[in-house]
């Protein structure tokens, strides 16, 4: 039983139900995205996702402050946003509370939430608060663009650049040193952490990346890379071969003490959050340029998308090898190198 | 910690943060009415609500089919956007996995969310599957309205009649025989146990209040009658006298079976989801009649608002009585007969 083919079957049944009942199709788009969409008036389209945290699956309380799991949860759903280059306009939570929690986590896990939704200009509308036996933090957020900037993940086509907001690994490399203790300098410490607890939903980037229309797909490196990757291309009906892996400095650093392969944690890693873009091969030297300029960063090349199926990689200038997807299986422990 | 003090301080937090950071008021309505409200372009509202269910909180698995469980989640949801006047559109799914659940369950449940969905004309467009300690379902559902027929459940004035769309208890009835063997009539059992397994959410009935000008306020009555009508009149700045409980025969039943009064299943129970409106003085004899017509059932009368503060019960013709609200918080056991 993997996510994706759990996520497959339960496609089939609601849509099966759906055209059954002939419900009517203002849905622009349903499971199998970062987000669905769907169109309240002629000339606009709202977008939303969600995305649930656990206690022992996604976060440990003893190991993060409520603030840091309220943003991480927020984070998380904005990001998904940010993957259909849309707007995120408001968010609702369903705080599922374990017994013994006191009053000033639940406040403080509200208070993170608020604060990165507000940077973002979104609203905390509602939601509800239930008894459950662990923490558990369910968010919708709901998003708004317009229908020439919508980016879905199926859009891309052989020869396209595939590329990233951002080096990765880093989220991984945070998990780490919160499972245990390792000899690492000050700097990449506070840089894993931070990605880890406080990662930066990359909404701007996405909206920036949106406007272009040599942009074909667009989605979020939320299960890590190979994974990720996998699930474009093959929504995309293409291939990809991964040519240049930007591994994050702190990832390097962490895995190192920790006995790891740094390529392992920017590979299949996750929740780093950054976006993966399919850009024309033609269009990508002149909006990285652009990119660049406006966040003061560079837009990272990662390889191309090709007509034969399947991942491949082919780093370091070796012959390109099967690339394995292996990141984050939402109903499997990660099996990635932890 | 209770559920209504708790959400006054997570409002606080989010409202404070909000208007900080000058987040656009594109938001109609926030936390604390039975779903929020935004206005996605200039000729509509959309409206949104998020409601879970939690394994040993809100069901049993032993007890309860798969089905049953998601029929349940989706009518909770969708009561709420019928307590707004609004039309059901999209619904996002976030589903907690326990350990162990196969996944004929998980499809089972997909099934009953699909269907009870269908028949309202809305579409599950996504959402996100977790591994938790216990089956989780959180349920957000997005509807429509125009701006003239939003119903709010502040909008209360004194003098309103109080009226619910349908009789009450039923469902608590129902939780009652799951708990334990009760010898009941066949037709009573079946009436109980289908009120709290498969409930039906009155969104017929909420669009056609909606309609009428004379309805001023509207919500739902999933918490209990006692914690529910408490809310309204807060809300509308009133206090309410409810001079008749309409309870539902099975409720009758099943509660004199458990050596329970029947009225306290009415005003206590929870998760009837019919609706509770304050209907102007002057325009309730016609809308009732109109009502009846429309559905072949009673709109019921329960008693009036008024301008003294608190909620007062003066049923079978005896004096006024303090009514303390004892429904369903969410935070704590029902404090109900059971």
């Amino acid at each position: 039983l993997t996510e994706d083919s759990l996520v497959a079957a339960l496609r089939a049944i609601v849509e099966t139900r759906a055209a059954d009942s002939g419900i009517p199709t203002r849905i622009v788009l349903g499971i199998g995205d970062d987000a669905a969409v769907w169109q309240p008036s002629r000339s606009h389209l709202s977008v939303i996702s969600t995305d649930a945290l656990v206690e022992g699956v996604h976060f440990e309380l003893g190991s993060m402050s409520p603030s840091a799991v309220g943003k991480r949860a927020m984070a998380a759903n904005l990001s998904d946003i940010a993957a259909m280059g849309a707007r995120p306009v408001l968010a609702t939570v369903a705080l599922g509370v374990a017994p013994g929690t006191d009053e000033a986590w639940i406040l403080d896990c509200y208070r993170g939430m608020s604060e990165l939704a507000a940077t973002f200009r979104t609203a905390i509308v509602g939601g509800d608060i239930v008894r459950a036996p662990a923490m558990v933090l369910s968010l919708t957020v709901v998003g708004e663009v317009s229908r020439s900037r919508l980016k879905r993940r199926d859009g891309g086509r052989p020869g396209d650049v595939l590329a990233v907001t951002g080096a990765l690994g880093a989220s991984r490399a945070g998990l780490e040193l919160l499972r245990r203790s390792l000899p690492v300098a000050a700097d990449a410490r506070a840089a894993a952490l931070a990605a880890f607890e406080t990662p930066t939903p990359r909404v701007a980037e996405g909206r920036y990346l949106a406007a272009s229309a040599h942009v074909h797909a667009l989605m979020d490196s939320s299960d890590g890379l190979s994974t990720d990757l996998a699930r474009l291309a093959r929504s995309s009906a293409c291939g990809a071969t991964l040519c240049a892996l930007p591994v994050h400095p702190a990832a390097v650093a962490v895995a190192r003490a920790a006995g790891h392969e740094p390529r392992d944690y920017a590979l299949d890693g996750g929740e780093d959050f950054e976006l993966i873009a399919a850009v024309s091969a033609r269009g990508f030297g002149h909006l990285a340029r652009r990119f660049a300029t406006a966040f003061g960063k560079p837009l990272l090349r990662l390889g191309h998308l090709e007509a034969e199926l399947g991942l491949r990689i082919a780093v370091d200038g070796g012959a390109a090898d099967v690339l394995q997807p292996a990141g984050w299986d939402h109903l499997r422990r990660s099996t990635g190198s932890g």
